[in-house]
């Protein structure tokens, strides 16, 4: 089952900056052969659900392991049977409505 | 790895009425041994690691079996290494507070 | 047009303990008279909806106030034109359908 | 107070395809003049709080009149007290971070 994820991981008790946490799960993401795709609040990953929740859990191994004793997540995850469906074309579906005036 | 979770599942494709398929939800987290507490914007769920995430996949399956083409799930979660900490222990510290006029 | 919410305000830079503000927040969420169910992971709020985002407003400025230099809140919020819908009918939609077997 | 923001809007009762609604939001929150950046499942958006809250009501008033009956939307938003941080603010410290083999 494919799953396009939206993931923002927030560690607490390690003060207001958190980049080296994020980049830490950019990495872990990546290195899992992920699709991902960062933005100003979250990451965008697409793929096999086994393999997305599997790294999303060493994410919060490794943001505990790198000095955060509590660690709260928000994700927004899609599965769909009636097609398939990647990241690029819920984006460029979206462009394309509004570069043609339809919106 | 103890995780606390809020889970909000919603069907797509299948009309306004979403009821059916959170109660079926239920059922699939009550089966799951999981400590589960029903509110009016999701459902609180308590136990380890892969039991949750392994019954939120089985939420995800059973919801499109039961019709709908398309699901967007929102859900929180967090882990804590400092202490053990429960859903009711959540609710009773801010209820303390509240109780003892310090809010 | 009313709505209802589900609020988690997390503030960073003051530890892990946060339920210190959440009391604040219910308080704030409570004196202006919104219908308020604190739970494991937020609080389900109901009311006119100029009412409830102004609530929140305040509940961002009294938590920075109250020593928090950052703040990144999750929020759910529906609204509905079909029918009149309340926090209450949510839960008992769906217990109703779990009691009677249903799921 | 300045707020950076991430909404996604989900029409319900309308079937599975969204893109029509989500241009439309678009449209709406770069009408208001804010700093808007969509991806694959939400928009950034950033800008004055009435601004944005203001532009985010807009939106739920016009999916409900292109003929939406229910709407659940997910929002994060974040302020700060400490110093001001923007969009691309969040984006380049992760970068900075993975690219000077941090993470």
């Amino acid at each position: 089952m494919n799953v396009i994820a939206d993931l923002c991981i927030v560690p607490l008790g390690v003060g207001v900056s958190v980049s080296t946490y994020v980049a830490a799960c950019e990495r872990i993401l990546l290195d899992a052969g992920l699709t991902v795709q960062l933005h100003a609040y979250g990451t965008n990953i697409e793929g096999d659900w086994e393999t997305v929740f599997a790294a999303i859990r060493r994410c919060h191994e490794a943001v505990h392991k790198m000095g955060a004793p509590r660690i709260t997540t928000t994700l927004k995850f899609g599965t769909r049977t009636d097609r398939d469906q990647h990241m690029a074309d819920k984006v460029a579906s979206v462009k394309a409505k509004l570069e043609a005036g339809l919106a």
